[in-house]
């Protein structure tokens, strides 16, 4: 007898979190991505996965670079909430941060980061739903020697992050064994992003928050909310 | 002004520790891997990244599916040395070891490993000197929820480990800015696998070692030292 996939185990790969920008001065966009790594070491040669939907894609298809910040653990959840959850097409992601323009003219985004590369993109293969474009390192630079690289763990046990749909590691909660909703638990759940308030931890009652409260991770409203 | 690169950037994007196999029960291979990651989730897709002098390379073209077991952090150094710094097209790497056959009949190392993923092959692409491999998930289970998957930046700081040279992420240590040889250190490093032996931290001088010691991380002989 074959066992059912157990889609826990996928949650034992190991990724960093980076924002991935493309664009120049007139407009530029970036997504938060997990999967970022090195595929060739001479010359060396970076890969970034983008969902073909991403803003941020179109945008590197155009220009043919994209650069990339190392977050780090102790970064504002304000930046996921802008750039992992909210589409670059409605509004400029980049206004209001730290932005330096790369060799290339990509943005790149130094709040919160400790280090990025700049790509020039060199092969661009299609997996699917999601582009792998492939870029030839031009620039490196260390910003903060003192931070450690938040990793995808760390932010799924310790920031109690989930990943968005669009990203490569989604996993639908129905495929998760341990997909068992507490009832009457003190616990609520984002339907933007799906961070959960849990009011044990918290102490404080969801009901007495502030009604101009947002969650603390995308920003989404308190009546984005749903008990779970 | 252009700054130059600097590498040490590269250091801070978060890899894990993986066996990659590929083959049969006649003859099956695997190699550590830092650079597996899921490319789309809808079907569940992971991409390998193999040297093509790998031999595990060739297995994967042959047979079209490999399998990535998750290594943990108190991984015993012997599994990098033989995984790691030695060529399975010399020896049988799995000798030995634990290993399951899985659906596809590929090789499944089960030694030290908390988690693995079992792909069938949709695609290769090529990047160089590399092969990304993508395949489509056909199982994933969990061995061990005790131990935590060991990043390649605990394997860099805490075990010493470098990166060998077909290794995507391999950097030659003369693009290091902290490439500084000290002198009469009682450092003495393995020219296998980079490994340093610390006579200050180790309490055993290195010339009163017995002669059929061993570098801890990848098996070569006391030999193989040089004063670093």
């Amino acid at each position: 007898m074959i066992d059912m996939i157990n889609f826990e185990a996928l949650f034992k790969v190991t990724y960093g979190l980076y924002i991935v920008c493309s664009g120049d001065e007139d407009r530029g966009n970036g997504f938060i991505s997990n999967t970022v790594f090195q595929v060739t070491s001479e010359p060396a040669k970076f890969a970034a996965c983008c969902n073909k939907n991403n803003f941020t894609s179109e945008l590197i298809e155009k220009h043919g670079h994209f650069s990339v910040s190392v977050l780090h653990q102790k970064t504002d959840s304000k930046i996921y909430g802008s750039f992992g959850y909210k589409s670059g097409k409605d509004f400029n992601k980049l206004e209001g941060m730290n932005v330096k323009y790369g060799i290339t003219r990509t943005p790149i985004i130094l709040d919160d980061s400790i280090a990025y590369l700049e790509c020039k993109v060199v092969h661009k293969f299609d997996v699917g739903t999601h582009l792998l474009f492939i870029g030839e390192l031009i620039d490196a630079q260390l910003l903060d020697e003192t931070n450690e690289p938040i990793t995808y763990s760390y932010y799924r046990q310790i920031k109690k992050g989930i990943a968005p749909k669009n990203a490569p590691t989604y996993i639908d909660k129905s495929k998760l064994e341990t997909n068992t909703a507490p009832i009457k638990s003190g616990k609520y759940k984002c339907t933007v992003c799906g961070h959960i308030y849990d009011e044990n931890k918290e102490g404080v009652r969801f009901a007495d928050l502030p009604d101009n409260w947002k969650c603390p991770v995308c920003g989404a409203d308190k009546e984005d909310f749903i008990e779970v």
